[in-house]
């Protein structure tokens, strides 16, 4: 068995018994059963993975992975591949929207440069490079099967050192220009769903900019004949590094039974990646906000999983991911800290009458 | 000139200027311009009512306004109004929901009896009672016009009080057993909106109690004969205290050019009311969820304001309001925080490209 069939493996399912536990205490909360919505169900998802009625969040990690992209050289981003590279020291200098984001909700910053183009020369980045950015996937394959499995592993331990010193909340974050086009062909291609409509401006092109970037990735899915049925096949074969990446971080996060907060378009490639290779995995997974990039809404509904931002963002990094911790973190505080219509002497809804859901 | 008209003669535009300048430096800052969404939308909204290119949130606190309403007795609720002075103790004990969302988020809660059935004798309470509650608005006025503008009037000077001791971004929220009854009625009326299509099982009513809960209503809507030009009629006739009273901390908080964050149905009835009253209140409106009672959207698209939550939550109390807070004060903290490209070193998209959206 292979080292990520072993992560797949260890996936358990979540606690039927804490989540009834927490399902009734829920409901002896003074409010109506139900009112708070995502929020209780996000608390009692927590229980589930943490075997507790009443989970806590601690320490809270978003784990940003940053790779280059061969297909960058199409034409497809608007922005050239010395960005990725620049990008990675400005999260190191914390001078990146996701930096601000987890400075204010008390999440560190783990970037790692697991395959960007030049070489990354700072002590605040983990150095795990697998290769200096893929090959244009137009033109052949992104990387070998053996790589993308490198980079799933890569993440695995990751996501494990993390887990090991503390963190019980992880969000996924990326970096890499070119990463949208290899994100959506392997929605397209693991989602059964047509490339053009899960092919957005990402990059931020204008009409033929587009045009171009559709033309590149249906290319880039004739010529490499990818299988659908093989989650590694379609990584190794359209990239890329940092998706491997964060398939990694997800899988080991559910293996350890830490709920991981799913960010954009990118990240969701990598959850899609996940739930194909581990379908139980998708248990661990709590999905942040809905992406104004096409087709990211499309791979969440793919994978099973609801947003609760509607933030029209569309950065990555992971800063949706982040800013959803708090919610997150909100969701196990109310369940543990609210009175109870014991505690509080408060009248439990008319017996006639069922569904309470707000108190007016 | 009356004192509602004089709060509603002092509030001014947006500031354009600083909402210029922070246009310009989101566009500097190391991320494609417009990537952030909403939260870049929220901190020049800011910076336009605090008349600074770089607005700060500093103090928070959620004003929750309790009253009870004679109409409950006609059975349009699923819990009995003796909850709501029970849910006063609640806040007052800090149990609630919004006390622990509230604690988590750093804003402190300022509960008011503006109308509760029974006397509340709680110091950690404000008492600002206008009357036991309204009337059955099925049988006549919930309430004299001289109340409802007291009601205004006492939400203005709470909102005041809060501003005067620091408070920079403030949450409004509701207690008041058949409130979604009154604020039907409202929204209902000012916004020209079917009644049906604005009547939901609010208070978890089955079948029938939907049924009845309507028929009051109308009844009520009839028997009163609103007049839709006049907020004040409006408010007078169907009630309540505590909708009257986010009125006044909505106007208010808007004449001193502070930010307030609107809940979820019964805020939103509050918020119409502030903005027939004035137009440019609804600048320092932000909306904070799509609440999972129906007519709740229907409200927040007649003032103009669009919601970032998709959390399906539906208590009231400003639940989703304080959830809402943290996300506003991040906008303010990535638009002071972030680096520069400049300042980091990042190339900017290349010059034949426009309005890239991603890194990617």
């Amino acid at each position: 068995m292979g080292a990520i069939e072993k992560i797949v493996e260890g996936i358990k399912d979540l606690d039927a018994e804490s989540m009834r536990e927490a399902q009734k205490r829920q409901n002896e909360l003074t409010k109506p059963p139900g009112s708070l919505g995502i929020l209780e169900q996000i608390s009692i998802r927590l229980a589930g993975m943490q075997r507790t009625a009443q989970p806590q969040i601690g320490k809270k990690v978003v784990i940003v992975m940053a790779a280059d992209h061969g297909i960058a050289e199409e034409g497809v981003s608007a922005f050239p591949s010395d960005v990725t590279a620049q990008m990675v020291y400005n999260f190191a200098e914390e001078g990146a929207a996701v930096n601000v984001l987890a400075r204010f909700a008390g999440a560190e910053v783990i970037v790692v440069d697991i395959g960007v183009k030049q070489d990354i020369s700072s002590e605040k980045v983990v150095h795990e490079k697998i290769r200096y950015g893929t090959s244009n996937m137009t033109r052949g394959e992104a990387m070998t099967r053996e790589e993308a499995r490198d980079a799933v592993l890569v993440g695995a331990r990751i996501a494990g050192q993390a887990i090991d010193e503390g963190a019980s909340l992880i969000a996924t974050g990326d970096m890499g220009i070119g990463n949208t086009s290899a994100s959506s062909a392997i929605i397209s291609c693991l989602g059964d769903i047509e490339l053009s409509s899960v092919v957005g401006r990402g990059t931020g092109v204008d009409d033929e900019g587009l045009k171009r970037k559709l033309v590149a990735i249906e290319k880039a899915i004739k010529i490499n004949r990818l299988n659908s049925e093989d989650p590694l096949d379609v990584l190794h074969k359209v990239g890329g590094l940092e998706i491997g990446g964060l398939t990694g971080v997800i899988l080991e996060g559910a293996r350890r039974q830490i709920p991981v907060i799913i960010d954009g378009f990118i990240s969701s490639a990598a959850a899609l990646l996940a739930s194909k290779l581990a379908p139980k995995s998708i248990n661990y997974m709590i999905a942040s906000h809905t992406s104004a990039e096409s087709g990211h809404s499309r791979a969440l509904t793919e994978i099973g999983l609801s947003p609760m931002l509607n933030m029209n963002m569309r950065l990555g990094e992971g800063t949706g991911a982040v800013l959803a911790m708090t919610v997150v973190e909100a969701a196990a505080k109310l369940l543990s800290e609210m009175a109870t219509f014991e505690q509080a002497g408060v009248s439990k809804e008319k017996r006639e009458e069922i569904s309470p859901t707000k108190f007016g």
